[in-house]
């Protein structure tokens, strides 16, 4: 299995991408080759001094990096030599299996839809983060971003490429689908969630669960929620920013007082075990569902060990053949 | 100044109703007088053995109930005796200055459309909870439900209610408004969102802010972040759901051990004051904007202290004017 990593993209890159290049070749069994795309002086230094396995790292030299602050789709059509496009192109060639990035999001959706291409037969391939659940799984929000004008046609397609995904690469069997509602109740919904909620109930192959209010996500009652692309956003930030000022508040409180201090250092192995749960550096990254061949956008954020994970993850989702799955439910259901 | 409650309303009801409004009547001052519409003999066992002054307590026999299972706007055509729809018809009749209600939500914004009815120009009244953020403050999603489909003429007419109210309510000067967007850059959103960002920064009266990414809903760097009501109910609920989800993942965690108990008994008062601090009860309740009149709809879970508040948040909303600044607000924009 070759996996084509951007080496460039990412606050962190390239070291914390090597670094997690080199961690997943150690610990990842034997049939593991990683492609490294970038500035080949920058990775050899990141090298340096560290043994590797030379035939299973393979350094691809680019050129051009794409920066966040760019026009993505423009970038990805411009700069023919960039170390995202060239990995992404491995993996439309047929070269390799799987595309990594932690550079811009957009940049990575364009080349996926614009390089990667479309299976035949999905109408938009979504972004698919994973959260983590109270019950120690993680729950798919698709689509998260990649499309924020959505037809049901295309969130039915998001129930079967959850699913595929969530049963082959997280193991769950038979996976609970939700379809995000403001309300549980059948009739609920704006146009398109009322359009899309009987064709979900219709649809072979899947489990479909109801309708899922955004308060049930971390839940962990449905393992994928199926939603367009701007309320998916939505759910994705409004669940991180809330995350992120509870546990702000509740610092500010507890250095408020002395005892207050005492407790909170007391109390700190469980804010960090709550910090490792809620860490979606454990996850990986969020797969781009729907294209021919696997997507993995890894966090902009990510250090060595996210990035390492996110190679996990990548490898499962080629193992457990995704893509493959995701073509035969579509053209099925086309059938 | 006269409020009409819904006594019947909500999981307490009709005792917790009756406490919150008594506690009232003591300390919001003696211009003050409740209506409390309700089943005459439930009410009268609530308020026995307490002195209360009965020039300013009037129960006004309703001999019907509109639960959360009926379909809302068949229940408030119908029950024409039911505790809701008398009191939302005493404001309705220029008797009393607002109506609140714990009661189903759907129920209460049938009162306010059908019964209660638009102000002259306003195009969708709106559902305008506020939630508590990290300054100290509060920030409005509006619309959070009400409208699941929006045109961004209604978002504009929600910018306007939204600033009238955080201004004359909660007294902040030039309330800032954002949109809330799958990003912060102006090109970003859906069809509805782009088309409404220049309406909002050509808007005069307003202090656009631009757009705002749920994350930042707690931040407190907003105001009032404009929606639809799809949006606005998973922003809302999200919100809702990662606190209580975080909160329990930390109480667990403390559990888990020995030292985790010892500290987290010593962390107590800071998760107590977070608590407070994140407290929906101290707010009131979330207005129904843009009906000829004041309407709070009240928590269903609302307890005797979380009444008294959405009778004092009623209070300002009738002294600020509220209804009359959004009448003349959308007047003068129509021009």
């Amino acid at each position: 299995m070759i996996l084509a990593i951007d080496a460039m993209g990412g606050d962190n890159a390239p070291q914390a991408v090597v670094d997690g290049a080199l961690m997943a070749l150690t610990s990842l069994g034997q049939d593991l080759t990683i492609w490294l795309f970038g500035d080949e002086g920058q990775l050899k230094a990141c090298l340096q001094d560290k043994p590797y396995p030379a035939d299973r790292l393979v350094i691809k030299p680019a050129s051009e990096v794409i920066s966040c602050e760019e026009a993505p789709a423009t970038a990805v059509r411009r700069k023919k030599d960039a170390s995202m496009v060239l990995a992404a192109k491995a993996v439309a060639d047929g070269e390799a299996d799987c595309f990594l990035s932690a550079g811009s999001t957009g940049a990575v959706l364009s080349c996926g839809t614009l390089i990667i291409r479309r299976i035949k037969g999905v109408q938009r391939p979504a972004l698919a983060p994973l959260i983590p659940n109270i019950q120690g799984g993680h729950t798919m929000i698709i689509d998260a971003g990649a499309n924020v004008d959505c037809k049901s046609a295309y969130l039915v397609q998001f129930a079967q490429m959850g699913s595929a995904y969530m049963e082959l690469v997280e193991g769950v069997q038979e996976p609970v689908i939700g379809l995000l509602n403001n309300g549980e109740e059948a009739e609920k919904g704006n146009e398109l969630t009322k359009e899309t909620y009987p064709l979900l109930q219709e649809l072979p192959g899947i489990r479909f669960g109801g309708n899922c209010e955004a308060r049930e996500l971390m839940s962990g009652d449905f393992d994928a929620v199926v939603t367009d692309g701007f309320a998916g956003n939505v759910l994705l930030k409004s669940t991180e920013g809330a995350a992120k000022a509870i546990t702000s508040l509740l610092k500010t409180e507890l250095m408020g007082s002395f005892r207050g201090t005492v407790g909170g250092a007391i109390a700190k192995p469980a804010f960090a075990a709550l910090k490792k749960k809620m860490d979606y550096t454990e996850v990986g990254g969020a797969p781009l569902l729907g294209v021919n061949g696997g997507v993995i956008k890894a966090h902009g954020s990510s250090n060595a060990k996210s990035f390492f994970n996110a190679i996990r993850q990548a490898q499962k989702l080629v193992k457990g053949g995704v893509t493959e799955k995701i073509a035969q439910a579509v053209q099925e259901q086309e059938g």
